[in-house]
């Protein structure tokens, strides 16, 4: 028998879907679905961000967050960190991965970041130098944010994003991402730009952040998967959109994309009933939040791991 | 320049639709809409099926809609037809091609057509004979219904889709179409199975017949298409469902596979504001239906038909 290969899921829920959540979720709220997030086998979890509680109040108890579930096993704890500052933040909190977003499109950068596109990037190469210098060194994925189009800019083009992702490789990231920021990806648009960007970076792209404003976010991260990308960002009930960009809707759901991947014959080591029940945690610290997924819905097929 | 390849849409609203819709549209309505959704450039329209009204009653008037919708221009009228008598009676009534549901598991055939699956192909033989003793000939398409699994009897093999497939094109239909009936399919089982029935029937397999059940619809239209299939059904706002087949959910959505196709570079023929036209009298006439698709939500991207 052979060895099923692993993608990589990192639940971006904490993050990604709490920051345009109209209420508020509590601090005991997050932990306890964090840990159930880890409780389904997730191997990653990007559970908030170090950014002013002023820009997104929904991220103002991140330190406090971070501190609380650093010491659970078996899991990648990841904070979004815009700058320096943040990322300082993050190692004195103990998380064990950053993530800094970079958009592509210099409307997103400006409306997002307050900076233009190679400020950030001369800002994520000072936090790896920064992070080199400290007693341990977190891992260091950037997100090329607006990759696929932006609401505000319009068509980004693929010597863009590829000049983007030159950029961040030779600022020393450990990983990169394609975020398909605010939905406007197609299938064919994530062959072409995978291949562009790999060809330049190689093995240092990683994956895809997706979201489903048009529809297409499955068959974009099938698109990845197929051209070999072995990890996604995803938010359980599909919630989340960027504050910053007009438009987006909320991220692929995680338990949909979790069946597709086990279906097709990959390992995620994740337990689907189990992220069912950290759907309810969610449900139940943001009740009022619509959550999406058909999944849950529907149940887990009988044929589930069954089928051809 | 190069030609845009044509991927054809057939709307199956007025059919799969409408049939497990709680409420009823009136007779009127139906007309109305399948003129909208013509005049959107649809280029094939599943009006209604030829069925018994005690059984379904949302489909009793459909002798009614084909006559009244078999003289729209630029589109192909089609019904549902389970047996000869209702191909003769889509026949007279004036449509110009047939559908002929034929499930490739046995308890699926009991449960919705009340035969076994070889006495099914033996039918649609009647029918295509039938057909072919007349003034003009309708073209018929089969479909393979729960070729990807079965709420009914599980997994369902890719020899046993492979049989029913060989058996219908012995029998003379036109065109194939594999059906997820319970929407149980996923991209690498939609891969193998047309590989392995176009290897049997060739180009007589034409498309898929795909519900949303699990989130994987448009994974598996991409998986489709990238397969070399050019014929999709769907349905307008992801209305539909198999009254006897547990579980299944609705259609894949019109506006969204239409947007994923053309941002592709393929060729549907198909405006999109005027399918959102036909969105909202689809509506009207069910306003107590549930309406999906995350593109009508969005609106068009800025991007479309601009980006890589």
């Amino acid at each position: 028998m052979t060895q099923r290969e692993f993608v990589t899921i990192c639940e971006v829920g904490p993050r990604d879907g709490l920051q345009i959540a109209k209420t508020r979720m509590t601090t005991d709220a997050k932990v306890a679905w964090i840990a159930a997030i880890a409780a389904a086998g997730v191997p990653e979890i990007e559970i908030g961000s170090f950014v002013p509680a002023r820009v997104i109040p929904q991220m103002a108890d991140t330190q406090e967050v971070t501190e609380r579930v650093a010491g659970i096993p078996n899991v990648v704890i990841q904070t979004l960190t815009p700058n320096l500052r943040g990322a300082q933040n993050a190692y004195h909190a103990g998380a064990a991965k950053i993530s800094i977003p970079v958009s592509v499109s210099e409307g997103h950068s400006r409306a997002n970041l307050n900076r233009s596109v190679d400020e950030q990037i001369a800002e994520v190469a000072r936090v790896v130098a920064w992070l080199r210098e400290q007693d341990h060194y977190l891992k260091v994925v950037a997100g090329c944010s607006t990759a696929f189009g932006c609401s505000i800019d319009g068509v980004v083009s693929t010597e863009a994003v590829v000049r983007v992702a030159v950029g961040l490789a030779e600022a020393g990231v450990d990983q990169l991402m394609l975020a398909d920021t605010v939905g406007y990806g197609h299938p064919a648009q994530v062959r072409t730009l995978v291949r562009a960007v790999r060809n330049e970076v190689g093995d240092r792209l990683t994956g895809l952040h997706l979201h489903d404003t048009c529809g297409l976010a499955m068959a974009n991260a099938l698109a990845g998967v197929e051209e070999g990308l072995r990890m996604f960002d995803s938010c359980i009930a599909g919630l989340g959109g960027c504050p910053y960009a007009p438009g987006a809707s909320g991220n692929i759901v995680t338990e949909d994309l979790v069946f597709m991947l086990e279906s097709m014959g990959f390992a995620t080591g994740i337990d689907i009933e189990k992220l069912f029940v950290a759907r309810e945690l969610l449900h139940a610290g943001l009740p009022a939040e619509p959550m999406q997924g058909q999944l849950r819905k529907a149940g887990i097929p009988r044929t589930f791991r069954l089928a051809a």
